[in-house]
C-alpha cells in the first residue's frame, strides 16, 4: 500500500470540501481545509485573522500589514516586504509539504497539486457542478440573498479561485488538463462522487 | 436499470477509443466510432471516403463539392450549398440520435455529448493524458517520425479537435466543467480508466 496524497480543487457550491471530509472519513486518512490558515499562522509567525482575509486569494497588490520604512532621512524611502498573499502562499506551501511527508491525507484548495507536483504519488482531483446544483447548495446559508445575487456570488468566488490558482501555479483552473479525475457532483452526488475517488485511491495504492 | 449513454471526447494519444471498447466489452453494450460516418453517408446519401476526410473538422470553408450553380445568364449567381462539413454533423447528429434512441451505449468523438445533451440519461466523459504518455502511445504508429514532430502532430490534433467541438458546441472542449467526469489515463492506465467508467455508469444505471 503506498501512501497518496488527494488534492481537492472545486468549483464554489460544489460541496468539495463536504466530498473531502466524506473521502477521508471511508479510507481513514487526515483531511485538511481551513486547518491550512492556522498551521500556516503557527509556522509564520503571522496573525491567523488576518491571513483568514487573504486565504486562496491571488497577490501582490494587497501588501503586507507590516510595512517597513527606513528612518527619515535624506534618502529615506519604503522598503516593501512581499504582498502577504504571497507569503500566505509560501507559508501554506510549507505547512502542505510538511502533512504530505507524514502520509496520505486529503487537502482541499490552496493549489496543493501544484505545490505537490513534485512528489511521485498524488492523486488529484476537482470537483464541479452545474450552476443550478450550486445555487440550491448554497440556498440555505444565504436566504435572503436573490436567485441572480447568489449565482453572481458563486460565479464570482469561482472567478476569484481560478485567478488564485492560475496566478500561483504554471496551469490553468477547471482545465481537465490540470486534473487526473474531475467529477461533476451534482450528477453523481457526494456519496458516490466520493465513492469514485475513493476507488481510484484504492486502485492507485494497490498498484 | 435505465439505459445510459456513455459519450467519450478525447485529447489525440489519450487512449480514448481502446478505453469506451473496454467500456464496451465490461457492460456489453454497442460502441460507436468511425462507424458513426458510415451510418451517415447511408443516411444522407454522401461519400463516405468524402465524409471521412472532414469527419471532425469544423465548418465554414470547405464548401460542398456539389457547388450548384444557375445557368449561365444575365443575373447568373452561384447558389452555395450548405459546407460539407455542417453537413456531416447534422447527419452525424441524426445518426447519434438514432443509436441513443436503441439504448446503452458508447459514442466517441462528434460533439455526441451536446448532441443528446437533451437526453436524460448522458454520461460524458473526456480522457486526457500528459504529452508524455500520448507520445508513447503514438510511438509505435509512427516510427519515422522525430519526437519533436510527432509532438506537434498531438498537439496540432487537439487543437482541431478543440475547434471542431467549440464551433459545433455551446461548450469548450477539455474544461472540467463540459463533462460528467474526466480522466487521466496516463495515470490509471486504459483498464483502470475504463473500470472508473463502469463504476459511474453502474452508479448511475442502478440509481
Amino acid at each position: 500500500m503506498k501512501d497518496i496524497i488527494i488534492t481537492i480543487g472545486r468549483q464554489f457550491g460544489s460541496g468539495g470540501r463536504e466530498i473531502g471530509q466524506k473521502i477521508s472519513g471511508a479510507l481513514n486518512i487526515p483531511f485538511y481545509d481551513d486547518e491550512i490558515i492556522a498551521l500556516a499562522a503557527e509556522k509564520s509567525g503571522m496573525s491567523s485573522s488576518v491571513l483568514k482575509t487573504v486565504d486562496e486569494k491571488a497577490g501582490s497588490f494587497l501588501y503586507s500589514l507590516s510595512i517597513s520604512t527606513t528612518p527619515f532621512g535624506a534618502n529615506a524611502s519604503p522598503i516593501y516586504e512581499m504582498p502577504i498573499n504571497d507569503k500566505l502562499f509560501l507559508a501554506q506551501s510549507e505547512v502542505i509539504k510538511d502533512l504530505a511527508i507524514k502520509g496520505s491525507c486529503v487537502i482541499v484548495g490552496r493549489c496543493a497539486d501544484y505545490v505537490l507536483r513534485a512528489q511521485p504519488h498524488i492523486l488529484s482531483v476537482f470537483i464541479r457542478a452545474d450552476i443550478e446544483h450550486r445555487i440550491n447548495r448554497k440556498r440555505p446559508l444565504n436566504e435572503g440573498l436573490a436567485e441572480n445575487k447568489l449565482k453572481e456570488l458563486i460565479l464570482k468566488t469561482d472567478k476569484k479561485r481560478a485567478s488564485y490558482y492560475n496566478y500561483y501555479t504554471s496551469k490553468k483552473w477547471g482545465y481537465a488538463e490540470s486534473y487526473n479525475l474531475t467529477i461533476d457532483s451534482g450528477l453523481f452526488g457526494s456519496d458516490r462522487t466520493a465513492d469514485i475517488v475513493v476507488s481510484a485511491y484504492k486502485s492507485l495504492s494497490e498498484k
